[in-house]
């Protein structure tokens, strides 16, 4: 990690956090101290060849034998065959295996077993188990992915994760609180892999590539002049700012999320889980959402740098396939946004029928058809005024969603068929709230910060532009039912080109002090080998007030040092 | 070739191009036979480490010395230093080199120059050359792109391009023709590279994509039955069906530019310059936005196969990574689509104030203020409607930025500065340009097909898809100002959702028609190691008429059968 390569045992943590979660007290007991002092090495065997997203499709068996007072694991066909669980190839010497639970011939459903795969003596695979490493990837090389093949696997009755069921010694199976706690492990990692493995790739690659559009010149700006500084072009800038300001977006409702999490965490514990829908709900959709954007982000990022974003030495290459990969691991976006979407529909049903609905989704009851107010474009620079029409967006998605999913019922077609018709416009819903949520907590971060006025107006300025970026980037559903006019749509270009402009000149001279014009190859090989990142470092270090905005102290610096301190 | 791997040498079929193109014939008779016979291994030296879009902006200088008649190559500063080129860094003997010409102190522009870099004896550098490997990318690790440093090179004068410009030994500069044709190579690459580096691609990618979604099962569709065939879900439909439409969309726009090209060729033999503007205006735009789309569409695929299409073993890793590299090689995408929108805003002020306007153009001149005719969802099926509705986006889009661009200009901006604070809506009205031509020539093609009956209803319905799925995720463009009503988009959406169920019932049944599901590895495994592949093909081979239309005969299978050759 010292590395920022992420070199190993990313799945141990996984491990531990499925323990922690989903085990006894007694289980915790017993292995996490092995785990923490990696005695052991753990992995995360759910995913199998044939099933990915559709867990209770899962072919691994577990059958409960009385006699024995164990479990017996077994890989009944090909299909089944664990894939991909990380550190599984050649590292883990245990792994927590999801498999159909059966007692006396009767299945029980999925449930998560530890099991140990390797020898502690010489880490010889044990008997009955087949493993190893998938192949080649796009990224994370160093990651051993693997296969696990299990022939009549013992294990003791005490391996089941029993915090919420139980097997009893006499094949009772007692169950405590909702099935869906199992899936609470991949929650937990679906919020936690936000900060960890999707933000921070952003926020490199958009300090790599602004810090390059500021050094990298290519044609003239104005006849007769030095070439300009690609920052400077409006296309440049609307690359680049919308990535930078994105980033800010998703570290706030990273925040969010975590706060959501603690409080839905610290109820399960109590035994009540209430809140795990909405935090189903929301988590799901952000991962998908901001991990999609996230990717989008630094494909651009590397774009916007030509052929020296394209070559590895520029770092985002390598950013790139990583952060690809998190649109896939740990749930597919679109099953994820359908998650999110189901869960909008059951909200706002129960909300037009009176009943309570979580906070999150209340805004759904109150489905209102005026129109945008704003007169001008300044307008568009209120939070409330761009807020609420990312609410009116959300409302009118769900609710056309809703009302064509039933219209489709009443005229005969069944339910799941109504549903897989509805999928695509049932994604762009899901898409709508989160982007709904993160406008709106990005608007109330940015007034808690008023009594740190610099950085309030910088960070003012980005979250207006991830609020009119959006709506610029997605004109159509804005206009659709006349809740904003082509003139008002008009006025939102105005401001967001503003935008781009005031922020390039009020919020970019941190990187932009430097010019290495005059020392042509650290100017063109500075992305390159760091020596720009370096010197820009050393500088904020000697001269901490040299146009620097307390913004920058607050907000840049740190995610600067933070990014230099990984490079 | 044979592996399908673009192995080396691409850039030598670019250096005898440049040859072809802009020497003259002493010069072509001279060279092609030496490249043709591999005896010499050429490269294109353009890019420098600090210039690569703005080539009045190479620095690199060929100085002629009348007393010996050579040019003197020197590269005056680091930043001057070729960088890129292909083949140069190990592996070519000569490359064009691309300098700022100097005769008695005065500067003549950009010139190419054929420059020998390594001996023809033992391969070593050239006296003067420092030259080698730019190091690892993002992909294309066997080709070595170079650098490449000249100290006081001296080559003679015959070694300067001269089909269109010419040094006479006394230093007299004669030229004949546009000066512009030395940009006529770029040209000529970029409409190459579309069907040669970018839509096979795409065109493999949604091979395998649609293949494996075909064998992968995953979720029930309906409760009982057994797990749904991943293609069978919308979503999925609706990310991989718009791809194989937009392949055959810019497969047919290559002939097009193809056929525009050769009549512009022609002329220029001839020394007409005419349609060079056209041609760079056309090339530009269609190599940006084709190679935008293709890229998106094989992110698309890979990621439409979840983990599956992540590993390397799918083939859509390198697909993609090779693929990006197009969108900013031969000309960085969003600078061709500005030189689009140059030639756009050019040909409208000359349409509006009556003058001719090339024909890809001439509809500019004829601004509507209609409305879209549509009154029902078939409507929408009608290739004359859709046209339509693209044509009055392009020129709105192209008219409002004249406008704002001209208003700008009248109230005091330079014109420099309201040409950039006009550019992310000029990049848009190109795209839309484009957009528009590649619905006409699909659905003009699609018309000319009238004789194969089975063949049209599938083009056609791939055509409607291409047209229904831009106007699906642009919807604010056509509903702006009022051509297209609320209603009128909703029935854009159900046609474009109906579509996709009638392609998936009608268009996929040669892929559809291998389960593997009781194979279970070659079911999973199938997209992996090509045996999925050559079942098919094989299977294809065997029962010619098995539920094929003469569609799959004339279209899928020789794409099939293309691919799976190169696999």
């Amino acid at each position: 990690r010292a590395l920022s390569g992420d070199v190993a045992f990313l799945l141990h943590r996984v491990f531990m956090r499925s323990i922690s979660v989903l085990g006894s007290d007694k289980q915790i007991a017993k292995w996490i101290p092995l785990a923490t002092q990696h005695k052991i090495i753990g992995s995360y065997a759910q995913t199998e060849l044939g099933h990915g997203t559709y867990l209770q499709g899962l072919e691994t068996t577990a059958v409960f034998d009385t006699a024995t007072q164990e479990f017996i694991l077994n890989t009944p066909k090909i299909s089944a065959m664990k894939w991909w669980p990380g550190d599984m190839g050649r590292s883990a010497t245990h792994t927590v295996v999801f498999a159909q639970l059966y007692i006396h011939g009767k299945c029980y459903g999925i449930h998560p077993f530890i099991v140990q795969i390797r020898s502690l003596q010489d880490h010889s695979l044990c008997p009955g188990i087949t493993a190893g490493d998938i192949g080649p990837k796009m990224n994370f090389e160093h990651i051993d992915n693997g296969y696990l093949l299990l022939k009549n696997v013992r294990i003791p009755r005490e391996n089941m994760l029993s915090k919420f069921c139980e097997v009893r010694p006499d094949g009772t199976y007692v169950r405590q609180g909702s099935q869906k706690i199992n899936y609470f492990t991949m929650t937990t990692v679906r919020i936690s892999l936000i900060s960890d493995e999707v933000l921070i790739p952003l926020m490199k690659a958009c300090t790599i590539a602004i810090r390059y559009s500021v050094v990298r010149r290519q044609s003239k700006l104005k006849p007769g002049e030095q070439e300009a500084k690609i920052l400077d072009y409006q296309t440049q800038q609307e690359k680049l700012l919308p990535q930078l300001a994105a980033a800010y977006a998703f570290y706030f409702i990273n925040d969010y999320l975590q706060e959501l999490f603690n409080r839905g965490y610290t109820e399960i514990q109590r035994k009540n889980f209430d809140m795990l829908p909405e935090l189903h709900a929301l988590s799901s959709g952000f991962k998908a959402v901001i991990t999609q954007h996230c990717t989008a982000g630094v494909e651009i990022c590397l774009r916007a740098c030509g052929g020296h974003g394209y070559s590895l030495l520029s770092g985002l290459p390598s950013l790139y396939t990583k952060i690809l990969a998190s649109c896939i691991y740990e749930g597919e976006n679109t099953i994820l946004l359908l998650q999110t979407a189901r869960f909008l529909i059951k909200c706002f049903m129960a909300a037009s029928a009176g009943q309570p609905a979580p906070p999150s989704v209340t805004y759904l009851a109150a489905v209102k058809h005026g129109k945008c107010p704003a007169k001008n474009k300044l307008d568009f620079l209120r939070p409330d005024i761009y807020t609420e029409a990312y609410q009116h967006v959300a409302v009118r998605l769900t609710s056309n969603t809703a009302a064509k999913l039933q219209d489709l019922i009443q005229s005969g077609v069944k339910k799941h068929d109504a549903w897989n018709q509805c999928t695509v416009q049932l994604v762009q819903a899901a898409k709508a709230h989160c982007h709904y949520i993160a406008v709106k907590n990005f608007a109330e971060t940015v007034e808690k910060l008023e009594t740190k006025a610099g950085v309030q107006k910088i960070m003012k300025h980005l979250c207006d532009l991830f609020a009119l970026h959006g709506i610029f980037s997605n004109t159509g559903a804005f206009l659709h039912d006349g809740y904003m006019s082509a003139a008002q749509m008009d006025m939102v270009t105005a401001s967001y080109l503003d935008l781009l402009a005031v922020i390039r000149k009020d919020a970019v001279p941190l990187v932009d002090a430097f010019d290495f014009t005059d020392k042509s190859l650290n100017s063109a090989l500075g992305s390159y080998d760091g020596q720009v990142y370096q010197r820009l470092y050393e500088w904020a270090q000697r001269s901490p007030t040299n146009q620097m905005s307390p913004a920058y102290e607050r907000y840049l610096k740190p995610l600067l040092h933070n990014t230099l301190s990984k490079l």
